[in-house]
């Protein structure tokens, strides 16, 4: 490992436990975007945990096709701040000014950009501290309320695992459950897919005319990353309760957007990350 | 749910448990391509739980910014075996020949093409049945060894875990582990992408000069989708671990291309869903 990039970010959480509320210091994985050039032009964005970028970037290029050895790669411009110098006798330049950078260079030219399974975007505008600054111009803050009660958020957990109980006889599917702030179930979805859950249950409410969600309380069964939160805030949904972790830019998003996130909700007791005055 | 659609496979498994094998009927969570296109274009391919595909549809293109309400879609075509007819009075034409085809036709053309977050590639060229035949144009079938013993996968599902333990302070990293066939531990990787801690194993592999990797065993803490069986095949891993659950397409691609899956590996037991002769 790397130790050059904190792999988790230090923060206080309010606790929810047994009825009582605490606060205590907690640690969220980090999660950043990195930006991958090859030959200089930018090919995709992946959302990663710092550390090992250089391996991250082969390996994405091995599993497209591109390289097949460490001798197909010429040279790798990286981020000055990775801290990043091992590559098995490949030139590595870490002197790039942009933060969450890396390029690589082959040894011949890729005749063709691959077409198919690169993850997610390709250009990252800002892939540093400035992402949020920068979705600022595509999402806007959800306005204060509603509240719900501390004890209400166990039940939605429970009744979502409940629903999801009857349906998935598998152990492989991701759940999403709407519920209105009063603790109504709306619409529950599964999937293989974490997000495909939660786009399901947008384009239900598109469907039934219902967006923006802002008396809504969505359930995750899983963790909560920077894509769910994104989306959610997208779809004016004012709190999201995840089974599992968060990120650390699903924390910052929904700090800067006034999202209430909570997380590790689990039995009788979840951890609130911002906006905790929705929670009383 | 629409029920057209099975959102379970149900195989045969061979389980070991306590030291014994058996063999019972299992049911995997189907994953498939959704082909979405725009006003008739390839816009992006989502690996997805069939069902709901209205649903999937209009969310992506929501959180994409595309419509902002069901007035913003003028047409949805949708293929035949979906058996989707509710969309709000949006009109719905289940025609499509092409399985798992979804065509969004807005009400006003769009401006311009989504330019980020649009997940995956963009075109799929066979994205029913037929998508393992295409893959065999990518990818060679993994040749027969080595073996391993049963008891050894639960030892390394447990070393992952100790070793992950160290560093995860956070519940929120998946971690993915390379063993030889002899049980030593070669690389962990941990990040908050499921997927990226297999790509820095690769990479790392790669920068070794390690690579096809056709003496590993790999470990992976979570679930075991398409893209994880996929990436791992390329590198030539013969055996596959995975501590949460596999998808259908995980195991028809592991089948294809003889390579041992083994999933909800938990304790003392786990399943086997392919190439069951690595293991004795």
């Amino acid at each position: 490992m790397s130790e050059a990039r904190p792999a988790a970010h230090q923060l206080v959480t309010r606790t929810w436990s047994a009825g009582a509320w605490s606060k205590s210091p907690d640690a969220v994985v980090t999660e950043e975007p990195l930006q991958l050039l090859l030959d200089g032009e930018p090919l995709s964005v992946v959302m990663r945990t710092p550390g090992h970028d250089i391996e991250l970037a082969l390996g994405l290029l091995y599993a497209e096709g591109l390289i097949r050895s460490a001798r197909d790669v010429k040279r790798v411009r990286i981020s000055a701040e990775s801290g990043e110098k091992d590559a098995a006798g490949i030139d590595v330049d870490a002197s790039l000014v942009e933060s969450n950078h890396i390029d690589v260079h082959l040894a011949t030219p890729a005749a063709k950009r691959p077409q198919r399974a690169m993850i997610a975007s390709s250009a990252c505008g800002v892939c540093g501290s400035l992402m949020i600054e920068d979705l600022r111009h595509g999402l806007a803050a959800l306005p204060d309320g509603p509240t719900v009660s501390a004890s209400l958020l166990p039940r939605l957990v429970e009744a979502l695992r409940t629903g999801q109980g009857v349906f998935d006889r598998t152990g492989g599917l991701h759940a999403s459950g709407l519920f209105s702030a009063s603790g109504e179930m709306r619409y529950v979805r599964e999937d293989v897919g974490r997000h495909n859950a939660l786009d399901k249950i947008v384009g239900r409410s598109l469907l039934d005319g219902r967006l923006p969600l802002s008396d809504a309380v969505l359930v995750v069964s899983g963790r909560a990353g920077y894509e769910i939160v994104q989306k959610s805030i997208a779809a004016g949904i004012p709190i999201l309760v995840a089974v599992g972790a968060p990120s650390s830019l699903a924390v910052a998003l929904a700090r800067e957007f006034n999202q209430t996130l909570a997380g590790f909700a689990r039995g009788e007791r979840f951890n609130v990350y911002s906006a905790a005055e929705r929670v009383t």
